[in-house]
């Protein structure tokens, strides 16, 4: 039977979701949970996630599946599986879904936030779980810049050299930026998203916000689709990944805000 | 010349802010940082703190004072002694004030905030940055039983046992609850704390959401000063120490929002 699982996990400490050899990915711990739970030795429970997270990116909810032989109740799931895992992986919610549901290929659209310090002093409390920038930004121009990115795009300007994606082309529903006194908050979703994209768009609005690029120039540099011509990466351990949508059909549980912004 | 700074600081893996014989307080780290940036061996520079807070509990402000025979510029101060700190702790701002003033004496009052997490599961991003409860809570039971806190009142029943103040008696000025879909947020200002007193009251209030006492038990607890009585102590991990109010004449930097919360 096919399994969906509801995780949320801190990203510092880990090399990102994906399976490692050494076993520092969150995709390791959690497979070893659940193999644990089921008691299986050796065999290997694969799991296939939503959105594939860099080292120090956290989610709010990442959504996973697996096919398993062994039947057992949803809240069984939760805390069986929970009770294996290190407290900076959560298992928030399970469910047994139809064999059709793919974790990755049925997903309409991923969500993700950045927040940013924006002040002289580099933050101690947030110090893994934002990004900082020590100069004033005027978030009405970046407003404007994030407003273009909307629609279906070639985002090659904004796509990490190591992007395995076939085509840089992806679909931007929604940005959204807000400034929370000294704390600055992004929205961005969209039907996928490219290796870096996020934090190469945020490094880009930042440029804006600081009057290195204007909002021209930004314009000018997603359509010219040169990477070299963009703003550098910004800081993984702002990102956050907080939602996929599903279609209401597969039933999945509603998320919950877990997160203080 | 006497000196004020503003200080944030991540709690985990401190044992509180007062010095201690292993050094694992944070006025241990900034005393040092402090010699270090002074180029100063051996002579301690004893910090007077605004509000000394536990093992694990967080600042966005916390507000210190020392005497000092040498004259730095304010923003020396700010960038010489963070680049002796641990990231976890940031000097804010620094600032030569009158010698009449004292980080503790001068306080008008302390503002609090306690983050709490209401959800079956316990937090993965948040794990050392809020409490958690697991059942629901009644939060309007908990408003009106919060609002019984304003005043004048004697909180012996809400006072740890260690506790070395010479009376009981604190005023709070303000107190509020919020909820943030499965957070929620405490307030609390008064003139002074007790030991303990935040975390009690979190608890006290907790039970009361929970149904374990009515308003009306927690109003007779607060009137029988009897903390066997009382709900148990919260964990220190959800306290954020938020500001600390002084007269305007002393001309210190306004608070910024440094949270997101």
């Amino acid at each position: 039977m096919r399994i969906a699982i509801g995780l949320e996990y801190h990203g510092a400490g880990y090399c990102g979701w994906q399976s490692q050899a050494t076993g520092c990915g969150i995709q390791d711990h959690v497979e070893e949970a659940v193999r644990a739970f089921l008691a299986i030795d050796g065999e290997r429970v694969p799991l296939i996630c939503a959105g594939r997270t860099d080292a120090g990116v956290h989610a709010s909810l990442q959504v996973v599946h697996f096919d398993c032989p062994i039947e057992r109740a949803d809240v069984a799931w939760v805390r069986g599986v929970n009770a294996h895992l290190p407290p900076s992986i959560r298992v928030l919610w399970a469910k047994r879904v139809d064999p059709s549901f793919h974790a990755r290929f049925s997903a309409i659209s991923r969500s993700y936030r950045y927040l940013l310090l924006n002040d002289a002093v580099d933050a101690a409390i947030l110090r893994d779980q934002a990004g900082w920038f020590h100069m004033p930004l005027d978030i009405e121009a970046m407003k404007q810049a994030a407003a273009l990115l909307v629609g279906e795009h070639d985002f090659s300007a904004f796509r990490a050299a190591e992007c395995q994606a076939k085509s840089p082309v992806r679909h931007i529903f929604e940005t959204g930026i807000e400034r929370r006194d000294q704390l600055l908050l992004f929205r961005f979703r969209a039907n996928a998203f490219l290796h870096h994209m996020i934090r190469n768009l945020v490094g880009g609005l930042v440029y804006v916000g600081c009057g290195r690029h204007s909002v021209d120039d930004f314009a000018r540099i997603l359509a010219g689709r040169d990477r070299s011509q963009a703003a550098p990466t910004f800081a993984a351990q702002g990102l956050y990944l907080t939602d996929i949508e599903y279609d209401d059909s597969f039933g999945l549980p509603a998320t919950r805000g877990r997160l203080p912004f």
